[in-house]
């Protein structure tokens, strides 16, 4: 049995924690680590039975029956941890991203070259949920030919707090960031070139924070494709989350899920449910899904399916849609240096 | 160019006399013929440029110049009317039902022996529509398989007057009888039994006037196959008209038409529009084409596409879905006789 | 912690032993029993870290410590069963259908009455299947109005097994009985007068075994409106799961589910996935939900959602089904006696 | 009755022909004029009874009884004609787009300043289409709040000849030019930049010729929303027409129309139409009701819906777009200069 421990006890600390419970048959939970454990976590660590709950994560780095660690802690730590970890040998998820800081994140890389037996992902959960699977799929069956468009809406239900707009990173570094991995991840192919317009439509709070709310970003890609993605911080009907790809024989689309069916006609019109509101509730099986990957990764020694590279890449994408913004012009991926 | 006269100048005459103004290019209206003509009818028949506008319709079968007959006529009059019309040597296409005397359509049928030249059309005009056709061009080509069962769903938006619900012939007569045509034209097979149970929910007078306004009819074909329509004479998102066809190897399934595809998602959920409310405007289409493919009976020498026996069909299965319900017990259609 | 055993280990028995471990945190499997345990079901039973594993029930109906059992034995055992572990002070959950002898069933109700501190559910799943429970929160909501129409599809992607088939109890009681529930259920209002209309056209092997594969069921309601089911053994397009409910304000229906909401659009038509295939697949939320909430009953001390009387209903509804059937009338609930 | 004449009798001079002779009772056609008449123009002309026919289109703007003229010839010729006819006094449906070359199309504006009685109507026919109106609508009503986002697909099922694309001004003049019409149109404001990435996808010969097939083009306007527009030159499911608004309170999106609602489920998947293929199929309805419109305007002395301006703007907009492309950065519409 896989003898796991999470640091960072927050919401998706313990979203990963009740996967490994349930999900996840050959792991279990040794311990859990958090500056800071309120009543709701302490409670919900006894529930799940776990033995051994720290204010200092450096206690389970130094558990050697501890194989892997889930690092969940504020993004600032991501990659200090993670180049903790490796040197402590444990196998490490890090949730996204690992570093708003491409040099930090290049720091992981270069200590998982040292550490070539360490197994390392990085929580692109996207990329386990059924629909953009299916997309996926579709195009690598080559059921639409050659990739030629690629669209993804992406919505949040809500801004976050101001708190958390000011040391997000921005949009693109905090929420873009999963369109940026779901590009690559469906056509296969690397951006080169971005351009982003956006504004200050939703609140202006948010630009009073440095940030926008409202964003259309342009992508070149290597293999000739191009991409789009629209994001907004605010949609009334709830967490938007569609993508399509076109291509030389046709598209492969994806729509939102909903909590049921029903559609009720009346002299009103025809009323379908809403999108599911909220991501954990929208992406819960994608979030089991990822661990139960990882776990399989370590078990049966396979390489992990979203590794430190595919951490990289989004942040240097992410960047360059930052300087497009600010520079109001098309940036290769290439100007952004460490 | 086919010259063309119209009994009964009522809203389905004046839908058939606009057909052929707009849509029929090889024939022309050269008189209708209504006792009761108003100002709206008058008006309409001098927009058109109609030569002759009468009230005693013997005078289009007394003139020789006319080819062909529409009988829009009240249906207490189309049987009657149909044999005058077959014996001045009209082609005739006759509104539905023929009558709700089946002995009546046999004397049609028969005159229609003794005239073997003449075409007759009876007005199914469901048979056009786009929807139900590719329904049949589905089944037909045999992409369900062997059909098993057939479902019919048709509810009016709003029931007609009670001044109508008594003289219509009960709802089986008046408005399941393009259900019954539709069984029929769908699955190619014959009805050989029928069980109905009906009531009356939407409204008390309709059942003081003799009739029902809701109704689950079920079907036993001849090919081994089961059909249930659904009837209802109220539907407050409009009007109702949908199909699906099971079969060995799958489904063909038909849904409503609206005026638009906009569909607008809100915090209150995703609404689309309802489907067209009135029956002109739902068939519109399936009207023109009917009138197009009687023309073309009647000048390329074809058989016409709903005749004399399609005619009789239905009503047949109508009188036995009445007794059916009269009695609450399956009646064999063989058990109605002339 | 609530201790509970399962009386079967069959695919169903682990199914809610899954549910039991996995999302009710209150309870837990203290034994499991089965006559004949294969290897697959003792790994499963060792997994799960099952303390008791008997091939005779009376073992756990012994055991003081056991609050609760799960029936998930062979039908003809149900009632017996039932009766045994009431008379020990178990609460009860039992599969569908309590019996196929409505006597029998009047014979658990009886002891049920003498133990009335006994909680007992029955297994009709469905009712917590988020479609279905949309539906009937529409029409609760009074946003159809008064129902007029019910409609419910219901259709296996592949017939059983025909040594099955020969103990089922034929179709009504074994398959359609959950759609004679949902009418139930979905309108609160009794059955009063059944018509079913069935045919073997699926397989004759089917029918060589003196049941039927096809059918359509017409059925008046105390409260006047009336239901329609119709059933086939075999939709090649999968499971087939929808229903709609017309009433005097308007309509809710329910389609299908599908593993992803991907649509493929290429010269060939736009094409989305098939429903899901299998039940397990498409109902597992559901189970576990009617697991949840037969422990919360008994934590609680709430009466159970599904009960005894709720069992029989619809075994009175599918014997008359049969009936009406064999007779070819329509048959009466009151006329099926004891 | 007012009198029409046509210039220009290819295809879209007859699809205007057919309008008036259908649908619209108030104007008929007295005269079309073409250089080059061939057999079937000839027999069209005929049919319709249109009375006479010139190679010279100068014979129309002579005819003293011919009130309204519809400029239907080749696309370098819109701009020199329209001046010819209002000076003639006729009232002008002109075809988009009425020049390449802005300065052309400001002569035209200048000319109708100099006669403020002609009515001058440009053919942006999409306005009329029944689901980008029902857009305008909800967007008009507020239904989905201050508009932030708006996405058009807009995708033609086969490329022009290589012959038609070397003199179509390139794809943002020739196809995109009715996009930018739209963003207009749907949302009330002007663009104040616009950004186009393109690329030669589909066919190596459009890129010889000096185009792109495919294109991704973002908008900024002077309301502080933002668009996006995708094009290409083929789709291999049909032509692609959508739209979506996305706003404070919602959004409001359109999908394509097929020929039928048919959707045939089997063991490969639930099928339904592609969209229609060809853009006179799709817009027949609007290229009629554009017509009434320009009619009705005329008759009744009322604005027409889509004057010179408008048919000025989406060609700044396309000239943007195109240095836009060659420049690859963002172009100011206000740096595009008579």
């Amino acid at each position: 049995m896989l003898k796991v421990g999470i640091i960072g006890a927050g919401r998706i600390g313990r979203v990963h924690g009740e996967s490994i419970t349930k999900y996840v048959e050959n792991a279990e939970i040794k311990a859990i680590a958090d500056p800071y454990l309120n009543e709701e976590q302490k409670e919900w660590i006894k529930e799940k039975g776990i033995p051994y709950a720290y204010t200092d994560y450096k206690n389970i780095l130094e558990d050697s029956e501890i194989n892997a660690v889930l690092i969940c802690s504020s993004t600032d730590t991501h990659s200090k941890i993670s180049i903790e970890a490796i040197r402590a040998h444990k196998h490490v998820f890090c949730e996204k991203p690992i570093d708003h800081n491409i040099s930090k994140i290049q720091e992981v890389i270069n200590e998982l070259k040292r550490n070539p037996e360490i197994k390392y992902q990085v929580g692109f959960n996207r990329r386990y949920d059924h629909n953009f699977k299916a997309i996926k799929q579709a195009v690598a069956e080559g059921k639409i030919g050659k990739p030629h468009i690629l669209k993804i809406t992406s919505r949040d239900p809500e801004p976050p707090s101001i708190d958390y707009v000011k040391i997000s990173g921005g949009i693109f570094l905090d929420m873009t960031i999963h369109d940026f991995d779901m590009i690559r991840y469906l056509i296969g192919s690397e951006v080169v070139e971005v351009y982003a317009a956006g504004n200050v439509i939703v609140d202006n709070a948010i630009g009073e924070a440095g940030d926008i709310d409202t964003a259309i970003i342009t992508l070149k890609l290597e293999n000739g494709a191009m991409a789009v993605i629209d994001n907004s911080r605010k949609s009334a009907y709830g967490y938007d989350q569609r993508a399509e790809v076109f291509g030389s024989k046709g598209q492969v689309s994806i729509s939102n899920d909903s909590g049921s069916s029903a559609v009720i006609s009346t002299e009103n019109g025809v009323t379908g449910e809403k999108p599911m509101f909220f991501f954990l509730e929208r992406y819960m099986q994608a979030y089991s899904e990822e661990i139960r990957e990882f776990i399989d990764a370590i078990i049966n020694d396979k390489d992990t399916p979203v590794n430190a590279d595919d951490g990289l890449k989004p942040v240097l994408i992410g960047l360059a849609a930052k300087k497009s913004l600010e520079e109001n012009r098309p940036v290769k991926i290439s100007e952004i240096k460490l």
